[in-house]
């Protein structure tokens, strides 16, 4: 195998998130591979091309450009039409990898925060591979926008040996499940919390853009800071053209404001020891 | 407020985890506070010592060591007696920040992985805090075992639209819940997967020391890899003298290998969007 593909997590934001890793990969690579989203290709284009500014010690490298197809929405079920997506996606990727990248050379992807963390680059590069099309490939972790809310909002992921969820926003449709002390949520085009904002039990730590210069954390009950929150997320999608958000949801009980991560979760019995 | 506590996550074993902003901050700090944990001392300080010496721009800086108090046995309840165990970090913390900080001095606790996963140091510092002490607090972000762990298997850590879990091995007591399609275990001593060998629905994504020269990773489904991964286990606990591991589990079903992931999980119901 001579050819060798590398996904690099580059952070949630801030360029100075990443590693020595990252830096060291990326001055591997002769190809960086380039997401084409039409009118986001520009401003993904601009945060890459200062991150190579920043770290690169070469300048013998040169981006390859891939266009983004759409989700073809008349496939009905959700997990169908991301496969059909990712497909189509495999089918570009394969192109790059077999026509651009030369024998012995190093391609790069960089990734937004973590690739293991609702990212879909690494299942389609797999995608190749099973194909039969043959290259050397490495993952360099980055840090994600959870552990960057976590520290804006100086808090653990979880409460003491309970245990951590991360949730899509579509998962919370239906409202908050019962049995459920905390989570954080992702991926949330805004419905998921407006949904919610009328549990007052939901205690929200909360934070948009983060790493970056429009950077907004809020935190509260939820039926208290909904408002600020949605006025907030306006505000930098207004300026910047585009807003990411995530955040964490307590369930608090009784009036010491113990969190439900207190409560038991039959489904995991506390123990003695 | 005159001085500043900085809480940085190091990385979960390779120097080069460090991020860009983990590096700046360091070089912030005149002391780093180490835990004294007895026997382990001289690695945990050595391992922190070999950081400093990849990334100090200056040498104006000392180590200042607290003792790490055993946790009260008397004390039943597992929560109960890790929060006797806080307060009683939290006076030594205390006497740190009081009288071996100077004004305007800025000390650095070096935390493995990240501070918001399974890691105390966080909420002993806001112990501090409310107990009146004054100083500026600032969490660095570091890359978790967790996403160590994905990337040596160059694996997502959740199936496509669906919820992540990470769960301290405790919470496995009593057996594999039948609702969890897939989660991350960490802080196990080993009893938590040797309680689930026989389960012959799980697959298992092992590793442990990632990202230190004694890393070893195995894969496979449970109840055939098992054996070897506590031979690899016990090996590496020889010869280093520790062993950390962290694995994730996926309950497969049916003859395909359909990971449970896919099944309808009552709590969460699939959306047609
Ligand atoms: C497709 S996922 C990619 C996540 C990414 N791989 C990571 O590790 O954070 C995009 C989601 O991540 C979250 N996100 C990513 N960057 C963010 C940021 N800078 N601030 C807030 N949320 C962010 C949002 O929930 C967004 O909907
Ligand atoms: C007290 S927790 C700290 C976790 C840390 N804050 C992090 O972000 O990974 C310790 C647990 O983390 C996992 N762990 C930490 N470092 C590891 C490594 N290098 N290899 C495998 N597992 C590791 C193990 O499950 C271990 O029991």
């Amino acid at each position: 195998m001579t050819k060798t593909v590398l996904l690099i997590g580059i952070g949630a934001g801030d360029p100075d998130q990443l590693t020595l890793q990252a830096v060291k990969a990326m001055n591997r690579a002769g190809i960086f591979f380039l997401p084409d989203k039409g009118s986001e290709k520009a401003g993904l284009r601009a945060v890459r091309e200062a991150l190579c500014r920043q770290v690169m010690t070469h300048d013998r490298y040169r981006w390859v450009c891939y266009d983004v197809p759409q989700r073809d929405a008349r496939i009905a079920e959700y997990r169908a039409r991301v496969a059909a997506w990712h497909d189509a996606l495999a089918d570009r990727f394969e192109t790059m990898i077999v026509e651009a990248l030369p024998e012995n050379g190093c391609g790069a992807f960089l990734v937004w925060g973590d690739p293991s963390l609702f990212d879909s680059t690494l299942r389609i590069i797999e995608t190749v591979r099973r194909r039969g099309v043959s290259f050397a490939f490495e993952v360099i972790p980055g840090i994600t926008s959870v552990q960057t809310l976590a520290a804006r909002h100086k808090t653990t992921l979880g409460a003491i040996g309970e245990k951590i969820t991360i949730l899509p926003a579509r998962l919370l449709a239906r409202g908050w499940p019962d049995d459920l002390g905390s989570a954080i949520v992702m991926l949330d085009s805004g419905a998921a919390l407006e949904r919610l904002r009328t549990n007052t039990e939901l205690t929200v730590l909360w934070g948009a853009n983060l790493g970056t210069g429009d950077e907004r954390v809020i935190s509260g009950r939820l039926c208290e800071v909904f408002a600020s929150i949605q006025t907030a997320r306006r505000a930098i999608k207004e300026k910047r053209g585009w807003v990411m958000d995530v955040y964490m949801l307590r369930r608090e009980t009784g009036p010491g404001g113990e969190t439900a991560r207190d409560v038991k979760d039959e489904r995991f019995p506390p123990m003695t020891d």
